[in-house]
């Protein structure tokens, strides 16, 4: 095991499993990992100079001369370990502005920008040359942290290749205890998270660093959220359902604060529930006993959340569709996620579902143009698979497996060995 | 116009609007009345010792001997105008049951014993033959109140009957208002409820009475409810549906119960939420201006109290399939009401809807097994029709028709009169 490339890095994404909307209120949300997961493979460039970042899902292939990034600057910043600043260095984003004038698209420009700045903060000028390809299982701007997964991926990777974390660190099978290294990358992917969504809460890249859930709550703007992770929770079935319907978020947030001012009472009571349920779940998913008993007081807090979603007005006939069915066919528990009115739908599953039932609900939703994914709840963070020297490996083949398992042939020794 | 029969009563059904579950925990609750109605034509019967109850809605057809009746107990408590009970008086009910013994069904029973409790009390063994014929447009069981209607016309009649109420209470086109006769007729049908429900709210026979709405809470056992009739509320357009889903009501209301000790502080503010739309709801209701921004803002309050009793877990899916095709066509919002769990949804239907929409939403109803009923909330309470004594009525006409519009011909002067 080298800490050169190749290596993969992975990361996962998230769902807001309780509080969402409340949130706005300063009212604690519990946001948790999902085993969707973006994959980052790091390999030689073909020139010393060059560094590639291919991020095929959303069709972005661009390269850059080392040379020509903006290390004067970013040199004048760092002395020692690069530390995250409080707010994103104009300086730096502007050199950075400079070499991105022929990407067209908001998302290409998101994605170079936040990937170079990482790269100039954490790596130096005399790194090798290299390629970047990311993969990620998660649907792209569905509010599931594929951008924070990306994120986190790329600073771990980066991190390791400026020798910032511990290769001691790579080596431990949890990686989702705190200790100075995953500190480092989760403080690191915001600032990549800056790059890309101006002010980001940091849940995101809170949980895809340290996997397990994440209960938040906003204090007063000058105050940060203050974060408490819930690593023992293990791992629960997840039928997670994106309805393809557009949403908007701001209209929806929008929403249900004007019912704040028109039915005061009954919104703050409302919002009261939301916080009282999201502590009861806190409390439950603490519990180093996680039987079924906590599992069924989960799945019924789903439905009152969801409720209460629906009072608030955020939710959409395409959501209660998703809920109505595996209510008529029993398999668990609906909610919406996230701000609501289209997006995702999450499914806490029942202990035992039969896979007919399961493959007949999700024929169904395929006929109403859904995508659904059985993933889990919880789980791992940042994960790192280094290679052996000896094993050659083909980014080409990475980049087109369109499944959602990303199966990596390692060679014949470790052929259909998969990866988290 | 005469007092002596021929003549019809009319008395409307409820539906619960806000409040419903939390009003079994003290909070306050408002039901309306429905333009669905149940009428009672009251016809000499062929001997004068003949009392006949025709109810062909359950199939129930019965006579009774007037001198069989037991008239020795009931003059007993009877000095003067009848005063209604605290309780059923044990004594009369027992002879009743001794006249029933026929009687092979519960609601068979539950009807004649009602009916003959408060013919014993209200009329007088000196009373002509009778025969009672009783139809309702409102489906029977269905928690809108039917028994109420069905009490509160035999009240009516046989206070009529009686000489109990002022013939100038029949001239008057608005009923509605409280005075000495209406209170007379809601207390005895109260009576009537009594011998079908056993302790009745006493809010079904109110709205049959006064019409309007009726905000209610339950005090303490030993205190009496809380009543306050909203009579300015002005008719809106609702439309009724029966999912014909059975319910299971002491399962739901103890699975609320389940709730409130398994997560109180959620549940406590789901019910607090719940009171203060209720109130809410009661302040727009009582303006004496009610324009299209109160309609909406109670359409709103129907969406949200619906969210709420999906938080109790009392919904059920086929309520939301009927709540999600009203959201799709986007003809108004939909609640359950009452106990939930299936039974009826109503929709508070936007100021304009299409008929070509509505006809194609009634079809979807359809195709589920889902009756429905165009009606309207608020409305008025009980109504007489006296008839000329040169009109010949036929009970048999009144009997077979099953329109939910009754169509009563009272002649070529009189034909195709409409009673509400």
């Amino acid at each position: 095991m080298t800490l050169s490339p190749p290596f993969i890095v992975s990361a996962p994404g998230k769902v807001i499993i309780f509080g969402e909307h409340a949130a706005v209120f300063g009212k604690p949300a519990i946001a948790a990992a999902v085993s969707l997961r973006t994959y980052l493979l790091v390999t030689p460039s073909d020139s010393k100079d060059e560094i590639i970042l291919d991020f095929p899902d959303i069709g972005l292939y661009q390269s850059w001369k080392s040379s020509e990034l903006p290390w004067d600057v970013a040199e004048k910043y760092q002395q020692g370990k690069p530390q995250p600043t409080d707010e994103l260095v104009p300086e730096i984003v502007s050199e950075i502005a400079k070499l991105l004038t022929d990407l067209d698209k908001t998302i290409f420009y998101a994605a170079a920008s936040s990937f170079l700045y990482l790269y100039v903060n954490l790596c130096s000028r005399h790194s090798e040359g290299l390629r970047f390809t990311v993969r990620s299982t998660l649907p792209i701007g569905a509010g599931l942290g594929s951008s924070a997964s990306i994120s986190v991926c790329l600073t771990s990777a980066l991190s390791l290749l400026g020798n910032h974390i511990k290769p001691a660190f790579l080596k431990k099978d949890d990686l989702t205890s705190d200790n100075e290294d995953s500190l480092f990358i989760d403080s690191w992917a915001y600032m990549g998270e800056k790059c890309i969504h101006g002010n980001p809460s940091g849940i995101d890249n809170a949980v895809a660093t340290h996997g397990g859930a994440v209960m938040f709550q906003r204090m007063q703007s000058s105050i940060p959220s203050v974060r408490t992770t819930m690593r023992n929770f293990p791992p629960l079935k997840l039928l997670l359902t994106n309805t393809r319907q557009p949403r908007r978020t701001a209209e929806l947030v929008s929403n249900v604060s004007r019912l704040t001012n028109e039915f005061p009472k009954t919104s703050s009571n409302i919002l009261d529930a939301i916080e009282a349920l999201t502590r009861e779940a806190y409390n439950i998913m603490i519990r180093p006993f996680f039987d079924e008993a906590a599992r069924n007081r989960l799945r019924e807090l789903f439905q009152i959340n969801h409720g209460l979603l629906i009072a608030l007005g955020v939710s959409h006939p395409t959501l209660e569709r998703a809920r109505m069915l595996t209510d008529e066919m029993n398999v668990g528990k609906t909610k919406l996620t996230g701000a609501g009115g289209g997006g995702c739908a999450i499914t806490l599953l029942n202990d035992q579902v039969e896979d007919e039932i399961m493959k007949n609900l999700k024929l169904k939703y395929e006929e109403l143009g859904y995508e659904t994914y059985e993933t889990s709840l919880g789980g791992k963070g940042v994960g790192f698979l280094p290679f052996n020297n000896d094993v050659s490996f083909n980014p080409e083949n990475f980049k087109q497996k369109t499944s959602n398992e990303i199966e990596i042939s390692l060679g014949a020794q470790n052929d259909g060995w998969k990866f988290w």
